[in-house]
């Protein structure tokens, strides 16, 4: 069963673009994991967060996937910045949509 | 500049099947808009809602969504079972994420 999760991450002010690029590195870097089939990037227009949209092949895979030493620096460099992390949604996605 | 929303939409007890088959219908129908880059049709693990991921080429392709004879007669399918709509984010995704 494949596993999604919305994230809304929040910069402290100043940060956002720093973390955005973050993020963007972020999405390179799980787009190359095979159990990853989505991870996209957005800029709110509610205000000053960024909304992350992830979807893998299992739990499982998202997981591990916090364990790659890739993540480990991203989340290592991302911390100092970050004011706020929301999870706005964990689901079952529909294959095929 | 593309533009992305995410709904979270709950039926009314019992009809979460029926609502997640007029939203899959829904995905059908958009990725055929060619202004429509995503539909994602999503079951939620927290709660009884199911939420949709979409993006489209601009605001203005979204709007016009609206008001297509496709989306109307969803909408006026769902509309009965409907229990509540939220609107958890609207974004500029980053391209290529």
């Amino acid at each position: 069963m494949s596993y999604g999760l919305i994230g809304k991450l929040t910069a402290v002010p100043g940060e956002r673009e720093t973390l955005l690029a973050i993020l963007l590195e972020a999405a390179t870097a799980m787009e190359r994991e095979p159990t990853c089939t989505a991870y996209r990037v957005n800029v709110s227009l509610d205000d000053e967060s960024i909304v992350v949209y992830e979807v893998w092949e299992s739990i499982e895979a998202h997981q591990q996937s916090l364990s790659l030493e890739t993540t480990q620096t991203l989340i290592g460099k991302a911390r100092p910045i970050l004011a706020n992390i929301e999870r706005l949604a964990v689901f079952e996605p529909r294959d095929g949509h």
